[in-house]
């Protein structure tokens, strides 16, 4: 069975058992990922397996995963992690495709037997063609399979989209999930937390994902890397075909010592990896809500087909945040032709600027200007609400239609105001940002991504 | 009389009166600062002027202000550029104390003469001892006083607090605001629109602000300073008093063009403004939410009094993303005493990170240990939601008081989970931030003005 169809069965299984579940006690951590499973309103068979109860919460329970009459493709575990390797062995005599394992006190223990025990586990599941997720995860959730493999119920709950994340903290999975439910027509496909990745790293799963259709973009929040190389070639390998964003911790020694009690992870030197990442065709950012954002609009909008912007807004600040950023990014502010230049002088009083940044973009007819121009790839948008202004949404949909280049905005309004215009903007796919500057981060970051597919060969 | 008394008359005027409105047209950009007005609950008395009308929504219409029977601190102006010299040499012989000048068409202007009839009205009102807000601003807001002189009515609906802003661009002003509606416990005091600074400039406003009960932070958007000695001045007297906080734009050549005709702003090296404003004790931030997030820690925390930080989190990815930043900012991830490292090996299994940074934060007797330890000045939290995890919320308030030592925190959690939790740390005044990095930002902050009060003597 190659990698491709374990995973396939591991993401999709047929049927998945619980190891560890011995009550409906709210107080013990193993009652969560039984509660995850069975309210994620997943289609395929729940077993439990406890040789000390008959049933838990209304469902048998089977001494041994050998006794489950039916196929089993996943396991979860919970169980202290002196028995994890007896249940793997089971679980790899009964055909199961792969386990997610919770539990914790392997290779980022202090003791040393921790290491040991990941090994053994790790060769009795390669062994058996098995593949683990984790040890030491919060799980993993696949959106559209309503499958929650995880020790959180609530992430059944997340908006199913196209970006999947992929974690080595189950703590910053927690920091970044909850994001979705503020954003329009942005969800998620799968979060997998990686954990000891005892034998799925980074690696195995982008190169599973670049075939995953309901994947469009791959996110990745890492602390360290055990295998950089077999990294990078999956990097080079997504290109041009899927993005990936990754946001790596461990920039300092204490950092970097405490993640190896994390997850196991020996970190490098900060620098070279980013240089690397750059080198692999992978976008890096600086921070846990950039990730967010870069992520958001790879998800929603095409690369640009080369680095000049227009940027524009009802009133300047705004623009000249954007500015700023651009330039210093290496994009190009652009110049516009003669023959825009000379409408948007008739359009636009002479108090404000109206060579780019334009400060004056009230109408349809000045974004059609825009957008249109041969020298624009690009346009960055900034509303902030005041009381008097009307926006040209449906303009600004319409002609991101037309001329086939990518918007990215940012918009602030109070509670309900704006609600009409937000909501069309999003639903046609324009990505919005509450600030000007993330807002140019994220533009900067597609406009990258389209250097990345013309220097690299993807497109 | 003195410029603070003039500005004590015209942030709380005891009589407001507007210029430009003409009508209740909804479509007229005059009908918003008559609405703001109107809406603010504000107690002193509103008048109109204007030649050519009897009476507008209710209130009779004065042909010139000299005609107003009783005294009037504060003129509102809309009316176009051309007329407003007129209209303050009006104000000046009737007494009024001060004017916010929305009109735009001054320095800004691609047109000389915007340039010199902005010198005719800083002349007219500095000779009459008038203070000038503008022109070319949205107008200020003074939430305390009930005062909405802008061209948003939804500004009086602001949250009242100890911020005060100083910006330089309406539409930036707008980005910043509505952020306080998510906020627990954080509010705004004043909101300066200061435009064109005709006579009226951030150092100005930061003297004032020094004395003002309700101002405890002064937060700053800035695009460019025509008198850069004045406003170090103002920073160095404002160390001991108040922390100051600055964003600066115009890092680029195209967007210090642009800042030139936004606020007829002359921008100088990035570079060196960063390193003069340091130096006068002014903490400058990066993007538009840290100066949000930084303002925040600033207006609820005390500084700490050393730069020895512990970090914890029930999770160690949030831990570690929280170190890589306090570490390469120049805190120090503090060793914890002897006994305070003994009783945390006691307390916390060994599969997880037990010295800085802490994998282990779930009770009380963990928080308390952290900040009674005599090698902690500040202590970084970070607590993501998972459905089986709670957190000490009362432990982290009672401790945080019990030590005097501040608490700076990341909390995320779907909606209505964990109300109660943020709800009574935010009535505590314990500064939470929606991410781990975002948090560590806000404590280095905190921490750096420690420094600076130290530094320069203001404790």
């Amino acid at each position: 069975m190659s990698q491709k169809d374990t995973f396939d069965r591991v993401f999709n299984p047929r049927s998945v058992a619980l190891f560890g579940v011995a009550s409906q006690d709210k107080t013990k951590f193993s009652y969560y990922p039984l509660r995850s499973m069975l309210q994620s309103e997943y289609k395929g068979n729940v077993y439990i397996v406890n040789p000390k109860a008959s049933e838990v919460a209304g469902l048998k329970a089977y001494a041994s995963v050998k006794d489950i009459p039916g196929e089993v493709d996943l396991a979860i575990i919970t169980l202290p992690n002196s028995v994890v390797a007896d249940i793997l062995t089971d679980c790899a005599a009964k055909g199961v495709k792969g386990a997610v394992i919770i539990t914790a006190g392997f290779k980022e223990s202090e003791d040393e037997s921790g290491g040991e025990l990941q090994k053994k586990i790790a060769d009795i599941a390669s062994e058996a063609g098995m593949a683990i997720i984790g040890p030491n995860t919060f799980g993993m959730v696949h959106l559209h399979d309503n499958l929650n493999a995880s020790f959180t119920p609530y992430m059944s709950t997340l908006r199913k989209g196209s970006i999947s994340l992929l974690t080595q903290s189950g703590g910053i999975t927690h920091f970044l999930a909850p994001w979705v439910f503020g954003q329009t027509n942005v969800g998620f496909s799968r979060i997998v937390g990686l954990g000891n990745r005892a034998n799925v790293d980074f690696a195995d799963m982008i190169e599973y994902l670049l075939h995953d259709l309901t994947t469009s973009v791959i996110g990745m929040y890492m602390e360290g890397i055990d295998n950089p190389r077999s990294l990078l070639e999956a990097g080079r390998k997504a290109v041009g075909v899927k993005p990936l964003v990754v946001f790596k911790a461990g920039q300092v020694e204490t950092s970097r010592s405490a993640a190896l009690s994390h997850t196991g992870s020996l970190g490098g030197r900060h620098e070279l990896y980013k240089a690397a990442f750059t080198q692999a065709g992978i976008i890096t950012v600086d921070s846990l809500t950039e990730l967010l954002d870069v992520t958001k609009v790879l998800a929603l909008q095409p690369p640009p087909r080369g680095n000049r912007i227009a940027i524009a807004s009802p009133v300047a600040g705004p623009a000249l945040v954007g500015t700023d950023i651009c330039e210093t990014s290496g994009l190009c502010v652009t110049r516009f032709t003669a023959e825009t230049q000379e409408r948007l002088n008739e359009l636009i009083p002479p108090i404000v600027a109206r060579t780019n940044p334009v400060d004056w973009a009230f109408t349809t007819e000045i974004i059609e200007l825009l957008l249109k121009d041969e020298n624009v790839d690009i346009l960055l948008l900034s509303y902030s609400f005041t009381d008097a202004l009307i926006f040209p949404s449906t303009g600004i949909v319409e002609a991101a239609k037309t001329y086939g280049k990518p918007v990215v905005m940012s918009i602030r309004a109070p509670e309900g105001a704006w609600q009409k215009e937000i909501d069309e903007l999003g639903s046609n796919g324009i990505p919005i940002y509450p600030m000007p500057d993330r807002a140019a981060r994220a533009a900067v970051a597609l406009t990258k991504y389209g250097d990345i597919l013309r220097e690299m060969g993807g497109i």
